[in-house]
């Protein structure tokens, strides 16, 4: 197996006890094998030495809520109110959505998130062999879910329940391991209460996970106690979902008693702060989930909701919006907000061995360009990638130890086929 | 005078009719000539072409403001309460700044808001000399202010007046009229009264507009009616600050009333939404200042509470906070947020010929590179450069018909070794 050094790096390690290490890093095969100031033993060799020096390297970003396929409508329909963008604007575009298209607008996003420094993502959508495919040829890290709408026929939802089913058990574990599946009623306002009971025996019979959106407006959450009697977490806990491990996306009107649930069924939470900002959802109480000890991730949604896939982007808006709607300015400092973009969006998605640097953990990192002016002076580098860096100072991205993007160029995808396959397809969607 | 042509680009002109254009924009000297679809004359000659095909050409940024030495504390106080924050981390090493520091903070800074496209600055600060040989060295243009604390003896409030007084007269209409001057009290709490009058008064003699910190949090309006019987627009009001062209930063805490204060007097308002996030200070309510019809525009603040100077992204901020903080999905739609950005920050500060691209306008303008994949599909550039855009993104920056960068490098500062001298004082100034 080929064997890696990186000397005399900055290394952003995740580690509550050294945070950051000035020094080397080691990998073999997909694995760490070393991080430390020192270094490793002199007679070591390696098969590439790369100079670390001006480079910031860390824990590939973990994307825990989106829909690539999306991508292909970034900025087709911005501030309109929900209904109407979804009405008028999405639904009717995604209804025309091919295969195809799904292959291209997750290549699109998979590209921009690659770039971007995501080293892993968390799909939702239709064609699901699609993205499964191109996170296989990426060579990107993906956990992904066939998320199915109930409110049609029985012969529809038996078909999509198993098209789900199907498409989990295929592809759970695939890619030398780099993709898992879960199970996804899309929500409790698109499921009826039989059928979300459906999908969960699903999801215990093939022993996966389960995704849904929770309690991303207000709306929603008044119409579920008007139609159910119950604000969404309670339905969702009465149905059983919360029996299996559970990742809930948005989660942004949540009481006290709620939170209390989530934690008590250790629930997973996708926060996804520029998506609610965006279509005007409201702010979510991540600063008393985290005290709670709920464990809280971030999520990009769908780029045409956000717009971009940019994950330092989430972390800084998690690290200011809680203090700017708080009052209080040590809320999600710094550090707990590099956490939910990395380590914590590992564990959001049951993934032990991503997430951090660290001896034995899988080789998902990435390297920033430390040279740009915005990262002087050399204060403090968390501070740094948290309230200054660009997802554009990413420079490299290696994922189950396999260099993905090298000096800003994807080494997997074709990126100006890309870009003109996105492009054709926005425009015979947008043509008839 | 040399001419340039910009051939097969994309321009954002911020004219409501035609924001957008696909075509050429030529410039004269340091002038725009011509902005249109169609090719200009065929017999037109010019001693540069530049084929601006992938390109996405805007004016350039406009930063209503910032403290730009400050770049040198950029990280060395995060997630602290502002007092602390202030106290322990910012006074006692500002008090250390030497006019060298100045100069190298300013330096830097001035390095950063030009790589990411910002092509206009306000500055309120000390050694401000330091600060506009900056400015006149870089090419960048600039609004500055020696900003006057009066919690002081008489004698050294004199000696800072004068100082400030001399700056402005000096400096106002200098580097070929890019430099423009204003007079600060620093802000109500920092400045008796009696100081603040006398500051109009030079104003009024000087014939300049004033620059000062205002309603940034609720307990300096609070603390402010305990003292003076008054909110802080009536009590700057009385004190005659309105009957000069003012700009205002943050204003963050305002009434309905105060509002239509402002509104009568035309005072413009700098809205620096990540500062504001950050140090906890609130919210601004633009949606109703802009409703009300006060020219808002936006600044970053310094660096040591942004932590960058970016100032895409406070139009992206400007952007999301107010939908999400108001429930309101069409609250500052990305084309409001990018006047906020350009053409309202020239107004702000009283700049008529920058802001926009039009025959007549000053060349001040940046390009940016269209071809990453968040500028797909090519939807909507407006969407793109508010919603997905990075400053990074930022190729060229033309400021005053003077390319001052040009394929990412600047042309005018020498970069490393701006961040080499930055790394140095910072360590100084940390060390004893």
């Amino acid at each position: 197996m080929k064997k890696t050094i990186i000397e005399n790096g900055t290394f952003i390690t995740m580690n509550e006890k050294t945070p950051v290490i000035n020094g080397y890093m080691t990998m073999e095969g997909n694995r760490i094998t070393y991080i430390g100031e020192q270094a490793p033993s002199p007679e070591a060799t390696f098969d590439e030495r790369i100079d670390g020096n001006g480079k910031l390297y860390m824990p590939g970003l973990v994307n825990t809520h989106g829909h690539a396929a999306m991508s292909l409508l970034r900025g087709y329909g911005d501030d309109l109110a929900l209904q109407v963008w979804l009405q008028e604007k999405m639904w009717p575009m995604e209804g025309k959505f091919t295969a195809h298209d799904v292959r291209t607008g997750t290549k699109l996003s998979v590209l921009e998130m690659l770039k971007g420094g995501t080293t892993t993502f968390v799909d939702m959508y239709d064609h699901m062999n699609e993205v499964a495919e191109v996170a296989e040829e990426s060579g990107i890290r993906a956990c992904l879910t066939r998320g199915v709408i109930g409110l049609c026929s029985r012969e529809e939802q038996d078909a999509k329940l198993e098209e789900a089913i199907q498409f989990a058990k295929s592809w759970h574990g695939q890619a030398g391991g780099r993709i898992t599946t879960m199970m996804s009623p899309h929500a409790p306002y698109t499921c009826p209460p039989d059928y979300i009971e459906r999908i969960v025996q699903a999801a215990h019979d093939l022993n996966l996970p389960i995704h849904i959106h929770m309690s991303e407006t207000a709306r929603e959450v008044e119409e579920n106690i008007n139609q159910y009697g119950a604000r969404p977490v309670a339905h969702l806990e009465k149905l059983g979902v919360f029996s299996r491990p559970t990742l809930v996306a948005h989660a942004v009107h949540l009481t006290d008693e709620e939170i209390a649930v989530l934690k008590n069924h250790d629930v997973r939470v996708s926060h996804n702060p520029g998506s609610n900002l965006k279509l005007a959802s409201g702010v979510a109480r991540v600063p008393e989930l985290l005290k709670a000890g709920v464990i809280v991730s971030l999520g990009t949604d769908g780029a045409a909701s956000n717009n971009n896939l940019d994950m330092l982007e989430e972390i800084r808006l998690a690290a200011l919006i809680h203090k700017g709607v708080s009052g209080d300015p040590v809320a999600v400092p710094a550090w707990d907000a590099l956490k939910l973009g990395t380590l914590y969006g590992a564990q959001s998605i049951w993934l032990g061995d991503v997430g951090a640097l660290k001896a034995g953990m899988k080789a998902d990192f990435i390297a920033l360009d430390m040279q740009q002016p915005h990262y002087y002076p050399r204060t403090n580098v968390i501070s740094h990638v948290v309230y200054a860096a660009s997802s554009r100072d990413v420079t490299d991205v290696c994922i189950d130890g396999r260099w993905i993007i090298r000096n800003n160029e994807c080494l997997t995808l074709d990126e100006e086929k890309i870009k003109f396959e996105a492009q054709q397809c926005f425009e015979r969607l947008t043509a008839g």
